[in-house]
């Protein structure tokens, strides 16, 4: 019982401390263990697994989209790291330099990739030439480094893992479609297999990508009214093309400038799942990213055909991410194991449940006991589990909608930037210095401006001129 | 015609420039790009589409023995990597090192991982702790760097994808057991899958991994008669444990130290099947790895009904990967694109053959033309790509028979391996000196103790003094 209480204990409540909640829960439910490397993180099974579940679903929708994969060097030489202004601003001041190989020094230093734009560019100028080359859909999966100063897992890591596309196309057309193209796999993936809701926006000019014309974003607001931006993508139009001389000869045989998009989602998205749906007995994960979807706990599994039927209740969840818990630990012990990894149900079986042909299922997120006739269990499970991805994700959207403010009125919003967590939507005049000023004086940044644009006064929140659009704002991770 | 020629006649033969034919097919069937980045490749759509399926079809086996991903940081800190003393001296010569963050310089250089034993160890310090914890069966899918002089795609570059299972178990005889076990996956995928028949054996003390006390190897023998070592399966006893203080209390409860293994398996596997199943005209990839088991080609697709019949045909061959090629080329190009990238079969499908409702079927590795009812094109289709499977298996066998030589007199000996490429099987000592000698004399190295040992005679091929071991002697990539 000791034991049992200190599993339990070990996490700080949500309320009292959110940021140390989600640093015990990263920790006590195994998905990351901190490395002798500063800021660089350990990926333990349990978090590598989701990780898994993450990338073949994502992939599957790339691929269905006509994107091919692919792997680029991990070195970016110094002078192509410089070659669009821009970008080379952006990023030059967190990047890790290689600068000796072997016993020798180099002659040109080597950054390790923070992002591949200037390697895909130099691809793309050796490799299209005409109209028939085009486009290019290219992926790839890999870690990048950021030389960040605070790091936090998952958040914000000196190395994370994520995919980066990048694509080369014909007309502006075609790059502003496959731009929002991306977007929109990104934020249905979110929602349909996260249970994520997710705004859908462009990024005001302070906060786009260096050397973007436009980012677009989808941002999630986290179980303590915190956004956390979980996808970007950005069109590129041609002046990534001019800096790195990609052209191409078209139908009529002249020479034109492609046009590109980049987009990427990253290990980042595991700490929205975790900020979004946990709880203070562990994390909850839904249903269809799950690594393990069900745990069959045995009940005084030492008594005479509990292990056994336990064993055959698995093998009728053939078509489930099943594990049976037949360590020697309580059943109390396994049922907090259980919860604080966030499996989304658990099934207790007993002798009792057994001479009654039945078992008990308890969904993770609702703590709902539900007794099932053991003919059945497949379907019910499966029934529960679905209903579980469905309920998380309308639960997630009600915090998301409770904790969304609207405001035409400059005092007000301040005031709710101070005392309510959560997106404010306001309008705003297109001024970055509104920006700098609503950040300084009431702590919050511009999200996005969404696509779904409300017309909530004629004025600048900020400083009363003409309002050109719709902001969301809010502090963020 | 003059653009058809074009592409056949940009491969070198085998039988020139063995070296040349290898360089060209890469280039020109498009499996990888040079980077500006010195002996770095860029890994294009179908070369990174057969790493993808040798990913699934390895990361399966693995799981299915209990193995699990997780993910290591890229870098490892200068102390760290000096722990081992062995381990040190093999890697600090060819490692890149990092020493700036952003603006600032580290107080200790960083290493790009060359291969993670060390990350491992100081993980396990941290996390293994009583049996219970035990064993420990972890892989990780990453790249890692290697700064080498001379590079060449696939076979020997600066940065490599690969995977490293890393492994911590309570006795000897489960490390041990793990380490023949990892080897044997090893091989049954290159057999099973890619088609290569290998030799599985054992390293001499000379050739094994910097820290190890064993190092097995699968070894598979080129067209042109050179080894490839083509995967590696460790044994550390307790070195490893010893170093990094890795103990745990047994049932017991005393502390002991676990019995650690670590086995890859890289890219260069892809130089492999390169080079074992390759000929003039191209790749000919095997049918279970091939990103496109089937190209359709129509003839005079401008018809009515050629292309709707196409479309058919491929709708009816769903359970495999199909291409339809209806771009605007002559067929007799896409014939010789479709054999330069070692797609399987083809299927030509002209207004004749529909009018006849047929098709012909091309075997890629035969070039053997077969006319197949459209009825039954599915059924066909399957048993062509069978039988190629194991016929390009059985073709590989005899390859490998043909050229592997045995001799019990050391002139002979000298002999066979200046005019005969291949592997010569030959009596040893055991003596590191009696390697340099062969070495030097005869320009082989020792392959493998092969498992399936046979007593050529009693003596030494190279001192005469009484023989341990049959060694595997050849010239190796």
């Amino acid at each position: 019982m000791a034991k049992e209480k200190k599993l339990v204990e070990a996490i700080t409540s949500m309320e009292e401390d959110f940021a140390q909640w989600y640093t015990d829960v990263v920790k006590k439910a195994e998905l990351v263990e901190y490395s002798g490397v500063r800021g660089c993180m350990i990926i333990r099974p349990d978090g590598y697994a989701i990780w898994e579940n993450i990338q073949k679903e994502l992939d599957a929708r790339f691929k269905a989209s006509g994107v091919q994969n692919v792997y680029m060097p991990m070195f970016i030489p110094e002078s192509l790291l410089n070659k669009e202004k821009e970008h080379v601003e952006g990023f030059a001041p967190e990047v890790a330099w290689v600068t000796h190989g072997g016993m020798e020094e180099l002659q040109e230093r080597l950054c390790v990739r923070p992002t591949s734009e200037t390697l895909f560019c130099d691809f793309y100028h050796n490799i299209v030439h005409s109209y028939r080359d085009l486009p290019k859909v290219y992926n790839q999966w890999c870690s990048v480094v950021r030389w960040e100063k605070t790091t936090r897992p998952f958040l914000r890591s000196m190395e994370f893992l994520w995919q980066e596309g990048h694509t080369a196309h014909a007309t502006q057309e075609e790059a502003t479609e496959r731009t929002i193209q991306m977007l929109n796999i990104y934020a249905q993936f979110c929602e349909e297999v996260l249970a994520i809701p997710m705004i859908r926006g462009r990024k005001t000019d302070k906060e786009k990508f260096a050397g973007a014309e436009e980012t677009y974003t989808i941002e999630a607001l986290m179980h303590d009214g915190k956004a956390l931006q979980s996808g970007t993508s950005h069109n590129f139009g041609d002046g990534f093309a001019r800096a790195f001389d990609i052209q191409y000869t078209d139908k009529e045989n002249t020479l034109q400038y492609v046009h590109q998009t980049s987009w990427g989602m990253s290990t980042r998205i595991i700490g929205a799942i975790i900020m979004v749906h946990g709880d203070n007995s562990g994390l909850v994960l839904p249903p269809r990213i799950a690594p393990v979807q069900i745990a069959v706990i045995p009940i005084q599994q030492q008594k005479e055909g509990v292990l056994e039927k336990a064993a055959e209740v698995k093998e009728k969840l053939g078509a489930f991410r099943v594990k049976v818990d037949d360590s020697d630990k309580s059943p109390g012990w396994k049922f907090s194991e259980q919860e604080m990894r966030g499996i989304p149900i658990r099934i207790e079986l007993g002798p009792k449940d057994i001479a009654a042909n039945q078992c008990v299922i308890v969904r993770r997120d609702t703590s709902e006991k539900i007794v099932v006739s053991l003919e059945e269990v497949d379907a019910k499970a499966g029934e529960i589990l679905d209903a579980m991805q469905i309920d998380m994700l309308e639960r997630a959207r009600k915090h998301l909608e409770a904790h969304t403010y609207e405001t035409a009125d400059p005092e007000e919003f301040k005031r709710i930037a101070a005392e309510k967590p959560g997106f404010i939507k306001a309008m705003w005049c297109g001024d970055r210095a509104c920006e700098d000023k609503l950040k300084e004086e009431a702590g919050v940044t511009s999200r996005c401006m969404p696509f779904a644009q409300e017309k909530l006064s004629d004025t600048c929140i900020c400083c009363g001129r003409p309002a050109k659009a719709m902001v969301y704002w809010g502090k963020a991770y």
